[in-house]
């Protein structure tokens, strides 16, 4: 129905945003070299609408402080993002330097500044530049000043979020039954492990939804897309997911709705899963027949997050009992999954069962092929529901490598 | 009052056993040099005793599974331990295997089988080669056979344990008050993150100690020490820690036996610590003023797993700020931790406090210097108890290297 595009390192050259949208993009000088700031910002009709959610962080920084004044009553209608600093644990200078941020994104864009969500990403404890951004944004006011560009394309917004992610990362989906369309945006692979919130995602739509059902599809999709992403279990303090509708195209049918949503979110956590530092291979772990969805997350989580498990995949060595020790892990005293029993318990690599049936060193050629393949898939089938109506999770992240240490062991100097 | 060797890689050359044990070790051909297969073994006079721990891993093994066996009020007087195979999620071959291995055993050392103790480390989902073992205990019940010996040293026993470890991992203790002893004795380097358990280790004394006395403070020290350890977040399938009391030294203080026993736990786990799978630093962090010590010890978990705290240790990278962050995670909506609040929190390096007063880049050289050395000290305090009664915790653990992911891409093959 959809016309999402499934493969996890899609490379769009351009992308035009939505009908009704509008972005800036700039190099402030926080980047040694290219874009580092942007706005994207959505017409102020009454048609508009847009949700949000957030890291859980207790060390959330400035940016998702503003932001969630920002999210009251879907009144957003821009994102401006600042890369290479988070401002976080910046104390009360930041705070009022994201406040500042706000109203000089709000400036350019025509709002309040309470229209405008922040989102900032990059070493934590340090202040912003203030007179470079303040200058950045006297350029795009200036609309053509330096660095500043004013084409609607989803591409130059997505390259100046980055960090350490290695391409732009933007995805797409057509709602169907209408002309509407949804443009997703993100950015982040490294420090990720969303928890009921993500990494920076921006989702622009010309379709016209109310506020609160925006935000029930989107928290929905949200659970089910980047909040199954992993990169090295460690969550940002920065994690922000915006959906911002302008209603250019009108009302649109409910489910193709969230169905093309879903679609781009899907997408964007498998390019940022593939993209995450230093990663060579997209690692997705599925879980089924679980007492609840719940409960299959937590097994998927643990496997995709196992550094053991995820060595392994980067050598394609064949150790697949690692996964066994993985899913042994949430046996820990007066834990929720005490009812999963080893012996009921399925173990399968692509299409090859290695628990419990594993015929031992005959197969481990197999194994070691399908573990070479730069996309690894692990199914485990807990057993406890069988019914079919089990729970179920997939979950997505990538294998450890060297070039993940080489890229954080000396990642501020 | 203890003469325990804190120094974290303190090597002996040789290290009595106390009075009443003797050990046989041997070389069976699981590894390709070196012994492989040991038996340690206190007299069975009516003054021994025992207490163990072991992994609580869904997946726990035969080993662990006739070891609980063993436990059952203070029985065991022998640990048998083989190297490079764990036998784990080897169905019901492996379960037989361990009986035989544990009958084996006892017949060398003059037991019944239920009297010995199995710990068994090394690939998941492999058989024992039976053959080879039978060959080995044939050969220690000659005594002087290939390879086996019978001198009561414990370096050769810790040696016979190794798998990926650098160096065999011995510590000792005098008990105040008494001419006891207690001698430790311990491995695992890698799949370490023990769970109200740990990896293996076995721990000789003595000392006079009624069984269910022996238990109570084994299960205190274990929790302060060896669950106060991570390497990598793995908890291992096989984990166990035994202590064995012969009594021949007759009764002993209370307080400075359980002194003496800490003393040797703890110098065990920081040498586990600091030859952690590819490590080049020890990582301790401590965590005090916390509402509780299971508060304080999740807090300092957070911190010693985070796989960005762990490369920036590595790189000396002075980036403060991933502590923070490490602590943020901890906010996860319904966690027990929403007390924990930014404002009042205090993160300090060796000496230098980098939060909230962390003056920033003049202060940054200092930081990269404490970070240089070999031993790298975090204190974090919560502020929320700031009685001097408040939870306190302290954990072991170790930088994050190119080498890890080295040893653990091909570990198998």
């Amino acid at each position: 129905m959809t016309q999402s595009r499934p493969a996890p390192t899609q490379a769009h050259e351009h992308l035009d945003l939505p009908r009704g949208f509008r972005c800036f993009v700039t190099a402030a000088g926080l980047r040694e070299h290219g874009p580092d700031v942007s706005l994207l910002a959505a017409e102020d009709t009454e048609n508009a609408s847009s949700a949000a959610v957030f890291t859980q962080s207790l060390f959330a920084g400035p940016s998702v402080r503003v932001s969630r004044e920002a999210l009251s009553g879907g009144a957003g209608r821009a994102l401006v993002t600042v890369a290479k600093n988070a401002n976080v644990a910046t104390g009360q200078v930041g705070l009022d330097n994201a406040r500042e941020l706000q109203q000089l994104a709000a400036g350019v864009a025509g709002l309040d500044a309470e229209q405008v969500f922040v989102a900032s990403t990059g070493v934590i404890g340090r202040r912003y530049p203030m007179d470079l951004l303040r200058s950045a944004f006297d350029a795009m006011a200036d609309d053509g000043g330096v660095g500043a560009t004013t084409e609607a394309d989803a591409v130059a917004v997505a390259e100046a979020m980055m960090t350490t992610d290695t391409h732009p990362k933007t995805a797409e989906a057509q709602v169907a039954g209408s002309d509407a369309r949804v443009v997703g945006i993100a950015k982040g692979v490294g420090m990720v492990e969303p928890n009921m919130a993500t990494m920076i995602a921006a989702i622009c739509t010309d379709a016209q939804v109310p506020a609160e059902e925006l935000d029930e599809v989107f928290r929905r999709v949200v659970d089910r897309t980047f909040n199954a992403l992993s990169v090295d279990t460690d969550t940002s303090t920065s994690d922000s997911a915006v959906i911002l509708a302008s209603g250019a195209a009108g009302p649109v049918p409910a489910d193709a709705f969230e169905d093309a949503v879903a679609a781009v979110c899907l997408d964007l956590t498998r390019q940022l899963a593939r993209d995450g530092e230093g990663a060579t291979k997209l690692l997705t772990v599925s879980v089924t027949a679980a007492r609840d969805d719940a409960q299959a997350k937590r097994v998927a989580k643990a496997v995709l997050n196992s550094p053991l498990v995820k060595t392994a995949v980067h050598g394609a060595d064949p150790n697949w009992g690692r996964v066994a020790m993985a899913i042994g892990k949430l046996g820990v005293e007066g834990g929720p999954d005490q009812d999963i029993d080893p012996e009921k318990v399925r173990i399968v690599f692509g299409d090859l069962e290695t628990y419990p049936t594993f015929a031992g060193e005959a197969e481990l050629e197999r194994l070691t092929q399908i573990m070479s393949a730069e996309s690894v898939e692990i199914r485990v089938e807990l057993g406890i529901d069988n019914s079919g109506e089990g729970g179920t999770a997939t979950v997505y992240g990538c294998d450890l490598t060297r070039e993940y240490i080489a890229i954080n062991a000396d990642y501020t100097t």
